[in-house]
């Protein structure tokens, strides 16, 4: 790897490029608000939720009808979120350069793939395998009757009238391993136009069937975050800055394309296909419909509609925002954008959508349409390079998410899906002061802390052993043809690169 | 805005390009027809149907559990309605120049997000709330128990066992928001290449959060046309032509494209990208899937299995028409013709798809595939530029299809499902003589008269304000350097335009 | 047509592309083990299955439930193999040159509208309509009271407590339209950037109106086959047998495309846009999931969610294997066979993924990954053109599916989804001997022999009436300008073809 490609060192360069913009303010105030979270980190302890025995609340309706409305939704929404493969691989693919895309839709075709057989084989068991706090020991390759009575009723579903048990075993893992292809899918974009096709499928062997589980198993699968009273319905922690995390630090170690950071300055790479782009954001707002409502496993009209609405109001939110916001200060309104703005609010909402109201989804879209835009911004000052905006999308808006929980949460009793369960206190927006705020933010630094760790180590194995990085003229000629010997668009004319 | 773009000017010009034909027969045809309906109006204020008030006819399946089973039904259908969003980006991109490609993408992609802030804002108040028969008064931001117990009687869904209310009402709105988000998409199409996004961006706030709130009113939410028996079934006339009337007036305003008119010659101006075009159209059409069908809003298996079929068979027949139509005018079979005839069916069998049989349905739409061919071809000799087709589909087949419904409604006591609500009389074609056709044609008048004034008052507005129209410098250059600062292919080489 | 272009002549040509590999080896394997399978055919005759008549095994839920619950599941289900026709349609347009671009979409688009009046009038009442064990006669049109009660009983769904009268005629109707539409899109492949638009479009309604639905009707329809004990659940066979036979007969006939095998070499001719085809192979893995665990017609949640797991587990390991392996042979991993890895895999286990367990499934899989690499090269090495691959996928993963039922099928009183009607014998490595296998051979065979007599008389009648081949000016021009006289990419600029 040359030197100055490294992303390493993540000191800000000299701002010469225009499209920069001021942050300063917005910079100090982050910093300082961090300050004081990580301050208050102390009292977090004392905010370990109760969670309670369910019981049964199926208001009448008979065990056998009740899991076939629950099969017949969980496979709904696991079809819809499968089919996020698809929004990724277009919106990915879109933004990158067309001497990349063949690389880009094959892994992104090959990791559900991939996904499928490492899920099965370790991830699902290491889960929602019976086991202890840190991690599952039972179920590996699906065996066993059911992954564990432990796991059914510590699954973070919010309704629990027949436990996790009331859908058949199959269901669960196939709802389970299309949300384990999305963590591993948000790693491909990051590391776009310069990784080794082999590295990434081996990373993304590693996180759905090591790291993922794991870190799941803390918050989805009855262990220590979630006896801590750390909440995160349907995945902005543990889907999206998973993977956030991972992609994190694959953009980092990878370093920048060579062309993204010409003599310190910024140079913009625009995307080769905004068709197939804005086709995948839409396909992933579809999915999320999924995704979210999907998370209650359980067919409850109140709980899956409401859900449903929060998710649509601050992707639109959201949106909205990031447009003004790019109009505002790139004197544009920026497709581009449009589209991460939309994401951002989808991925904001993931961890809340089940415990706040209408207003509050509204919220957090305005605020994380607003916080993208300024990430991206960010995160090239710092020369970190994300060809499609991943990072700001799935890890800044994820812990994002997670923690506006903590200010948004309506806390119990108030809706009726979760009140089995005690959910998350009240919000600090709400009344319920700073204690599900701390609880959220312990999550939120265990796992980034969990996920770094684990993705420097195996990055760096990779890196010493297969390699991670294309070499500086296959980059230039373009990872089609390196890595596949095709290209995508064979017939039409490309231009020559700007600067050659 | 320059004289000679404009549209205002209706009169024929002199037939100079070979691609015309010769529709002077059918022009007679269609004019005397519409004079003789005209005429019959007057007895239209007799047809006034009888709304029945719905009684309990759930086959003896618990409230629960139909509502559980409605609510699923509901959102999947709901869902596929919002991935229409996705047809209409890609159709209506591809129908145009790469230049302008970013430009509609952003249009098609905000527009969902904006309705799903103005409608949950006014726009569904306006429409279901309680209020009288020209506007609805309560319910604004979601607010209230329900909207409204007149409108869960009144809503003009077939089946009403259980009243409107059967489902929840976030599953009602997100049915509905999909729906208006329709209408405001349609206007997308019509008045590409050449409009503001500003100007879309307002147009389609004051859309979706007044005047289709209002008008819906008046048909879907116990409002006056519904009183005096006039029947849109899924929104033919609703969203459709709602939607179709405020993109004629905008392409009416606007004036043609610059290069679409040379001399007073139609110019044939390809679209970019047919293969997104072709997905758009079969997304679209697995989306009337959802919005037929799923405007029952009960799982009724005989009603929705029904409709289903009825929708199919007219997008079948009306595509397989448009083929052989256009092969034997324009020579060829004609890749869009076959796109716009599909949806042609599709818009013309939704007025009536639940009150129809089958062969209807086929006859409904192959008249649907051989109006809209004409209608484009029309179109153009009036200097009216539709890039994309979507008056000929939305608008005139929207027309035509409310219209049909009183021409082919096979009247009550057939079908089970719409028994309890009365439904439309039967047609003239089905023994029920001139009565439901003349309720239908009012309805159409009536929509066509208030969209009109609304659209002309709201486009002049941004006319005198923020514009419509970019400069012809900008359009030459293309919508998405000019009003977005980026191109939507980066790295393909394109061609210079004709003629220069 | 002139005589090098054609296919009809299957001796190999001297090996003198780079590209090619020896398979020697192999091919003696494959030759012996066919040579075997066809000494065995006469224990054939013994291996006739007793269908039993079904009982009532619904679990104590009220019939108007059970109907709700799968008229909700049919439609969901058949929707998502609707979808399947854009998958095709992007998949096999990718594939191809972009001059034929407008030909291939237009072809997928009309080929459901034709599908869908062709099933209407014919095809179903032909399949399953009462009659006698080689064909149905009754209920064209979808008249009639439902089609027949011995049809009700016979369909080989796995689950007949309420026998296959159990969801309303339309949506039977509607499911099994969908896939008469798929056996006719596979054709469209094959036979893609030569054929006559004419030509496609009447084979498909001899397709689909007449061969499918009577050799449907042996298998699917109470007919000889069934009766003999050849099991084939959702359609290894029936489907994409039919189909791949239909594309193989047009694929010879036409021969190979001129500048396929230029001076009896290999050249390959790259697709144009593999994002489209990533994208059209990712929708039909979606839509899979509809045609497998749909072919249940009934919402049983073990059965539906098993079928779900197996389907998606093959599609995996077969992606999988088919990267590895072309990644071995060819040096690089090839993204258009991860496409068709995937394809494979979906293909091989649709005639099995109800009776195996998910062991087998990925068994399946990887053996089909394998195959469906060595047969892209074989069809090559022998101077079949098949420009997307769509005979190696559906006709050669097709039929080895459809043997592979009896290799792994797990046998009787296993699963309880299928314990009512019987199911397959236990497969060869599940101690039921060869007698499953043969039975599978046996309609192989059969449907094999009958779809070749079929498509070598329509393709014959077709190609002395209309002509089926475009003239060498016309291919070389490109069929979108021929046939359509438009071009898909308007404004892109395009590369001379090689060798020119």
């Amino acid at each position: 790897m040359k030197k100055h490609y490294s992303g390493l060192k993540l000191k800000v360069l000299k701002k010469a490029n225009p499209t920069q913009i001021s942050i300063k303010g917005y910079s100090l105030w982050l910093w300082a608000s961090l300050g004081v979270m990580i301050a208050l980190i102390p009292w977090a302890g004392q905010a370990i939720a109760e969670v309670q025995t369910p019981s049964m609340v199926n208001d009448g309706i008979p065990d056998q009808i009740q899991i076939a409305l629950n099969t017949l939704w969980v496979i709904f929404a696991g079809v819809l979120v499968f089919f996020m493969n698809a929004g990724f691989a277009m919106l990915e693919t879109g933004f990158c350069r067309h001497k990349s895309a063949v690389n880009i839709l094959a892994k992104n075709l090959i990791v559900f793939a991939l996904s499928s057989l490492a899920f099965w084989a370790t991830g699902f068991a290491l889960m929602f395998g019976d086991g202890n706090s840190f991690i599952g020991l039972h179920g590996f390759f699906l065996s066993g009757p059911d992954n564990s009575p432990a796991v059914a009723e510590a699954y973070q579903g919010i309704y629990r009238s027949l436990d996790w048990a009331a859908i058949p075993l199959n269901a669960k893992f196939f709802f389970q391993l299309a949300f384990a292809g999305t963590a591993a899918t948000i790693v491909s974009g990051a590391v776009a136009e310069r990784i080794k096709f082999a590295a990434f499928v081996l990373f993304s062997l590693g996180l759905v069937g090591l790291a993922y589980g794991i870190i799941g198993h803390w918050i989805w699968g009855d262990g220590w975050l979630s006896q801590l009273g750390f909440w995160d319905f349907a995945g902005s922690t543990v889907v999206h800055s998973v993977g956030g995390w991972g992609a994190f630090m694959g953009a980092v170690l990878l370093g920048p394309r060579m062309d993204k950071y010409p003599d310190g300055q910024i140079a913009a790479i625009p995307g080769h296909n905004l068709a197939i782009s804005t086709l995948g954001c839409l396909i992933l707002w579809l999915g999320w419909f999924g995704f979210n409502p999907g998370s209650t496993l359980t067919a409850d009209p109140e709980a899956i509609t409401h859900i449903l609405l929060t998710t649509n109001m601050a992707a639109a939110a959201s949106g909205v925002m990031a447009t003004l916001v790019s109009w505002r200060y790139f004197g544009k309104p920026d497709l581009t954008m449009i589209i991460n703005g939309i994401l951002a609010g989808l991925v904001a909402v993931t961890a809340s959508c089940a415990y706040i109201n209408i207003v509050s989804a509204i919220a957090i879209g305005v605020i994380s349409g607003t916080i993208v835009v300024f990430s991206v911004v960010y995160l090239e000052q710092w020369h970190i390079d994300d060809p499609v905006g991943a990072l700001s999308v799935h890890l800044v808006c994820g812990i994002w998410g997670t923690l506006a929980l903590g200010l948004f949460s309506i806390g119990p009793d108030v809706y009726p899906w979760y009140s089995d369960v005690g959910g998350p206190l009240a919000g600090l927006f709400f009344g319920g002061g700073y204690s599900q705020l701390l609880n959220q933010l312990l999550g939120v630094l265990a796992v980034g802390f969990a996920m770094i760790a684990f993705s420097l180590l195996l990055w760096l194995t990779l890196s010493f052993t297969v390699g991670i990085r294309v070499s500086p003229m296959e980059e230039l000629e373009g990872l089609d043809l390196s890595e596949h010997s095709m290209e995508a668009y064979s017939g039409f004319m490309k231009e020559q690169e700007r600067g050659r």
